[in-house]
């Protein structure tokens, strides 16, 4: 069965049936196009193409179309379209019945609805998924506030912080791609149906209540538009490839917090795999994907940028190609949210390893903040602490050890209070700006976030 | 002059030296810099680091900084942020009030927060650019709405639209840019300053006080996340694309349509160059270069994603990637706009051209229509008119010069009213559904994106 | 079954047994699996860890499972190694034999084996469909080689050409191609085997033994260069997104010049599609899908170079990731090619449409040159044609319609033998350098491409 | 001055002027340029174009502007042919004879030419670039052919190696580095010039004797395809990105090794830089902007790709995008590339550092492999070892300090020599087939190494 053969005399090639079939990907939308043809049937009968008989038949045998297509998802026809029309053929008697079913419809409008519908919802699911991690990293980061760690920038130790920030900046990075994911949901509802192959409907059906009907908020506005444009899918590519992005950090900071080099955090053996040859391994495979995968994840967003640059307005069959880059996005993102919350959730925090790792050179900072509250500008303290630590590297000596003469010879204003300085605890309560690390500040954020979780 | 010199005992390698420099893009962010610097100087004067008398020589010493770099933009030092610091030096006679400046802050809370301030103004005037394209889109649209042409698909002859359906088809595509650059505009407004390098400011400036005085609704909750995202250019970078993706084809659109085999528009001579050779060509090259520049908005997009992935979290030098990227899509968007505007403003429209484009197998799927109304099925009607096709094709006539007789033999609802169906203007007028091509469905849709330009 | 299970006491999470599973794709590579297992067997028997017997069991083994796998691709176990060990293990009796099969050998080594192994022979496959395409472009250039049409630059008419110029072109743009993918084959055959995990193999096997026997002419020098780098998996996909930039380019000018604006060419119709609802249309959907699926090319090209961009040396579980991208290109690439082959090779040249095409103005150049030739110099005859042209146009002519006098008041060199320059077929016989448009360069040309061809 | 204003009536508009300029980036291209039109100038004369007094007056006068431009780049013009055409006409006297320069030729085969002839000579500095960073490998290699430490897969400790070969396998994904980077350089060698604008050269030029003079092996066989293909800058930038990941690699293994955690190596303090907050960082900035730029290098890549893959054949403007990448791209690896030197070069091995991180768990293999040495099965013995594993860890000793006793319970293989498993140097001894990290081994290795530099 094909939708278009009217006029032609030679049937398709072989290696064009081949290239041209979308049934192997577009199957997904069976539930979609079931519902659509449901809603426009009515309409159609609202508008007096089919009769209540028909539109009863049609509503009953869609029923059945539907019970098919859950058992055996269809693989043989064209396209998902194709593959619904056939089976409501064989389920209603009268041939003219079903035949009347795309009148004013083209496969341009139907399956650019049904592709918006299908992402549209599985967004929604994403967006529980991330919103998981988040929930998990936030009772993590509520029970250490407290624990000290050095903080990190050109992977070297830089200042102490506590461990709840490092939760918490990954909380916030998956908030903004909430934000994104949303704008891109957005965007995809709009309804096509009704506009037909290029030019809109003829039958006068009210594009208003179709929208209603299948959950859509607005419709658009233009026919051509409806069928030709694909930036919802690049946007919410766009989406899925920055989420990645930030999985992949995420990810990254995990594998080498767990390695024998670092050993801030474990988490549960049944997120890490062995090797066949080596007997005494324990690998983190499901960070390593996670972090992997973030290139499929461009890759999808390339591909369909690619695609659709290439082209006129109107539709083109190239934009046939724009669901496998979705689908494989949303597998992506499916497959691996759900690691990376197991992941986080079986954590453990090595507060000891991590309090190892505090050497006195991460209080340089809070040395030459000292000498500034004693008046000292702060070029020439950062200075002068530079020529403590030199000063202490050439004796041998960690800086705190200097004498209080050694360093007053660097600057006069280091006085007997300077082992005040010498305190990771007190370094981290001194941050205490909003978004700093003292407890206080943490405290805040972690209720900000409380908030940010609500919606 | 370094910022960072002190422990160093061996100069910078000038190969590194040179492959560190920013100061030839960053200097860019001159009077962000300048701006940020005045702001964070009165919060230390709210905090007590600076006295009313230091603040004051800043403030000035700024001013004249700003009045300098305006005049001669600087070039030798390592970043904007040193040569910012370098002339206030040179200007304000006390070494240690300039010294006293970047207390508690670090180039990584600076650097994000010029750039972030930036961008939030440059998408501004990208918005207007795009705006301004819309509007004279608009314009064109209200005087093409009863121009007849082919609407393609497959770049294929479909069926008849108005020309402005295409105008407006542009518009409501640019709209949703603008929709994605507002949302990456605001992930942008949101203030780092007070982050310090990465775990907060120990001097308890008022970080919302910062943000209100440099324009930013929100300050970032965490410090970490501060200065290690950068989402949100990779957000800017995307939607940049995505426009691009949307002018390249309106680009390929006009330089067919406006080609001798299509001849259904010009352009102004204005925006059109010639060759060294062949002295009759009149080449399209503004078009071409709004097309083929969309490659590197995608290159953009893909450098600074690839950069940021490869990332664990925190600053890390990898970073300092994030400003050539973004700045090229903004000089490209600032380049290739103003362009598509002028064509579209000049563009004449040869309705006798478009309308010679209208041949009558352009009506076949009115043809169709016309059995539906009798009552036929429309699978059925469609298959019916392929062997009207067919019929003419083989007897070498149009379809219309078939006899009542023979389109009765191919299917006996074919009445003596069928001539209704050949009728171009016919055609269009029925697609009167919301978003159509109807005289009324296009005033509907003019009126809406009046409404939406008032945004 | 487990190949890594030993020190485990906790089951994988079925989350990350989900996302960790390669056997939907890997499972290709069976048969390359089965070959690798023999090579390896001999070779351990060689150095004594398999007696004869042992291997004669393990040799007749994999004839079972070859036969078993050809029958049954698996599709249940975590990856092709582990199944082809599962079955193996079923089919040989005692556990002790296939359980010594893998000695000295990690997954790592083994699965750049296979994959090596596979790709370059898919290589070899795709190379042999690029020649395909050039064989039937040669044939279609020999018998157009004197058939003019106008050649476009900027998508307008330039100068006359003959078609054979148009198909040659692409042919040499495919010979490049071809080159390339033989440069990603030479470097994909490198043999890994013997590497181990990462440190080599400590029973003494003889690699170059093994690499003559998998068909490999190299061996790595290098153990961990072996299992880490996926350099010839990047320059497949590099080659692959470049042939697949050359075919687009092809199917973009087919499918314009086989619309009804250019109506240069017709293919058959076998290999066009219909329309659901517009029963005139013939679109070229082969074409489309061609150029459209150049974005997956480049999208799997991005994909595996983010994965391995983010990566220290060794081997990493993102590696993993490597398959699928290939895989796709291979699966893109085999059923493109054919479509292009197939409609090149039905391709009809209208000549006469081609020949309406010839207007005029496109001797332009040649009346220059007509001035150059009476002594003028370029820049200067250039000026006088434009003039020439600007004349007729004011006058409602035609250039060669204007008289001799007309033309002498722009350039007094003008003759009574100017009508000379006015000859199409004169035009293109006067490019007659080593790859110009006259009949004896094109000559020239199909004897080259004639000789390319026999490589 | 235009070199196309002749027919034009109006002036081109300002923004078009704009976006169309490009002398800012391809003023590099002056030299060849100049050089072009010299060997030009002599075949014009070769054909009676020029008289031999005329051609005296052009080399005469190109010298001149050789000398000028080379002092002045010119930026002022529209691109670089203008420049140097306008510049030559301010040297010779005769406007005719600077006229007559460009008979037969177009700015798309001079383009073509110049740029081709620029990226080969560049890609030869590349290459050397390339090369001595193997030379400081190999050299680092000799010298640490027997310092242990452990070899990492999936980041975690796998088996001990020794160092050199981490640098080995660097040097050989540098070669293949090279060896595309040298077929990108032989594909860009094919001389476009006497293709004019498209359709080839009336006056009969002998583009062989051209091309020998230029420097290029062959001749464009196709004049069409000479100005239309990109497809050699493609390559050059999918080389370019291949390595710009291979370097990323390395940077980070090195960033992570220097780091505190890690501890392996050190490099000149010359190659790191300083924090301006805090007085104690030293940062391995060099490393990691060699590993952040590796993002443009892809993005550069994508840039032109997409570019160039939404044309149709024939020159378009679109592909003067072409150089921007490529010399963006070249910038890029010329910066890098004596970074990484640098850094290797002086890079100090913490050979006790290494040392300290071999844990008696990475001889888990060695321990399995001594079981097979005792015929037990490979699979079996990995078990074993993973219960002999497993017990030491519930006893909370080192598996070495298990009981023979013990070890016998698990698997009544074990021996009193079972300590012979536990040598670090033994292991690697052991892995001694090629490419294995034994002394011999090693040897063998670097002698292929040194071999290979010889090209």
């Amino acid at each position: 069965m094909k939708l278009w053969g009217g006029r032609f005399r030679k049937p398709t090639a072989p290696e064009l049936e081949t290239l041209s079939r979308s049934i192997e990907f577009d199957r997904r939308l069976w539930r979609e196009d079931v519902l659509i043809n449901r809603a426009y049937a009515r309409e159609l009968a609202e508008v007096g193409i089919l009769s209540a008989l028909e539109l009863e038949q049609i509503l009953t045998g869609l029923e059945v179309v539907e019970a098919k297509l859950r058992e055996n998802p269809p693989l043989a026809d064209e396209d998902i379209h194709t593959a619904v029309e056939r089976v409501l053929a064989e389920v209603i008697e009268d041939p003219e019945v079903v035949s009347k079913l795309p009148t004013g419809r083209s496969r341009n409008d139907l399956a650019a609805t049904g592709f918006r519908m299908y992402l549209a919802n599985e967004i929604g699911g994403v967006l529980e998924n991330v919103r998981k991690i988040q929930t998990v990293l936030l009772e993590k980061a509520k029970t250490s506030a407290n624990v000290l760690l050095p903080g990190y920038t050109h992977m070297r130790r830089g200042q102490p912080v506590v461990f709840a920030q490092y939760l918490l900046a990954w909380f916030w990075a998956l908030e903004r791609d909430r934000a994104r994911l949303r704008g891109a949901r957005e965007r995809a509802l709009e309804l096509p149906l009704g506009a037909g192959a290029l030019a809109g409907n003829p039958f006068g059906v009210d594009r208003n209540r179709l929208a209603r009907e299948l959950g859509f908020p607005v419709v658009f506005p233009n026919s051509i538009d409806a069928v030709s444009s694909r930036d919802f899918a690049l946007e919410f590519l766009s989406s899925a490839a920055i989420l990645g992005v930030n999985l992949s950090r995420m990810a990254e900071d995990l594998i080498l917090w767990s390695g024998a080099e670092y050993s801030f955090v474990s988490f549960d053996e049944s997120y890490a795999t062995g090797s066949s040859l080596m007997p005494q391994k324990q690998n983190p495979d499901g960070l390593e994907l996670v972090r992997g995968k973030t290139g499929r994840l461009l890759g999808d967003l390339v591909s369909l940028l690619t695609t659709v640059k290439g082209l006129a307005t109107g539709y083109q069959r190239d934009l046939q190609e724009d669901k496998e880059p979705v689908f494989d996005a949303l597998d992506t993102l499916n497959l691996t949210l759900p690691v990376m919350e197991g992941v986080i959730g079986s954590l453990v925090v090595r507060e000891e390893q991590m309090a190892k790792a505090l050497s006195f050179d991460l209080l340089a900072t809070d040395l030459a903040e000292y000498l500034v509250r004693k008046g000292v500008s702060f070029r020439r303290a950062h200075d002068a602490v530079g020529q403590v630590l030199a000063r202490a590297e050439e004796r041998g000596v960690a800086p705190f050890e200097l004498s209080l003469e050694d360093l007053r010879a660097l600057s006069p204003e280091f006085g007997s209070d300077v082992s005040s300085a010498f305190d990771f605890r007190a370094s981290v309560e001194r941050r205490d700006s909003e978004g700093g690390v003292s407890a206080r500040a943490i405290e805040v954020q972690v209720r900000k976030a409380e908030r940010a979780l609500t919606f």
